[in-house]
């Protein structure tokens, strides 16, 4: 039984005891969460959202590439969010190695190098700081009142405010 | 008191009763899921993943773009996951415009049209048949034995697998 098919498995249980299925379609909160993919993160526990609550758009890092940006503009002109939360954290794996590194060790194993770049970096708060830059200087995001930079301390579970 | 300002008084509590500070960098599920933005869509409480279990990508319409590429070649590579789970979802806001329009309208308010594509789609299962497609296809992601795909039903809370 692979891993996929006993998440399958917890999958019919939220099913079974499914009771939110009149939620409408936009964010109730009116917020986008931006986080890093990591296991650790659970964005649901942290700040305490629910189903229909927010927007969450994660990946390696958490940082801010087109696709975030066109995700981004697309829950503030379609689906009505207002605020931006942007998370990463401590340990990342982001933070264990350079962009030069992780494509040359592709290149050498395929023959291609990654015509994009990884996005790591070197430190966490400068980092938060230059994805919130990227979404404000970005001309498709209407709504830039309320971006916000967290990095979130996945030993103690603390969330910090950068900028 | 803004949106987030109320998120941040649930993170100070998740902080309060935190427990799991000692959960290793990679998943330990090995799997990487990747879903759609929505905020009626919950991986956690749908595949009952708890901190620690899996890597979450998510953007708007749970489509792959070069970033979600980047950010699977790293789970891999760097953090070991060997499974993906892809998710679309019922009720989809990509399902409600097209490309064209929503470009168009954004170069008429800013006067510049976006570079990017919005991936707007109009047949859920066929996205998700494509989505998985550009997985296979990517020659930098190494593990691709288990690829699966899948819509989410925002009304039944129902999975139901595609591909």
């Amino acid at each position: 039984m692979s891993v996929t098919d006993e998440l399958l498995t917890n999958a019919e249980r939220y099913q079974r005891d499914f009771t939110k299925g009149e939620l409408p379609l936009p964010p109730a909160r009116g917020v986008a969460v931006l986080a890093c993919m990591d296991a650790r993160l659970n964005p649901y526990g942290l700040l305490g959202l629910q189903e229909g609550d927010a927007h969450v758009i994660r990946n390696a890092g958490g940082v801010v590439t087109a696709d975030e940006l066109r995700s981004l503009a697309i829950s503030q002109r379609l689906l009505g969010t207002r605020e931006i939360v942007l998370i990463h954290h401590t340990d990342c794996g982001m933070l264990t190695f350079t962009d030069d590194e992780f494509k040359d060790g592709i290149a050498k194993e395929t023959g291609i190098r990654p015509p994009w770049s990884s996005e790591a970096f070197t430190d966490l708060d400068t980092d938060v700081r230059q994805s919130v830059r990227r979404i404000l200087a970005d001309p498709f995001i209407p709504v830039k009142d309320s971006v916000r930079g967290f990095v979130y301390d996945v030993r103690t579970g603390a969330l910090r405010e950068v900028v």
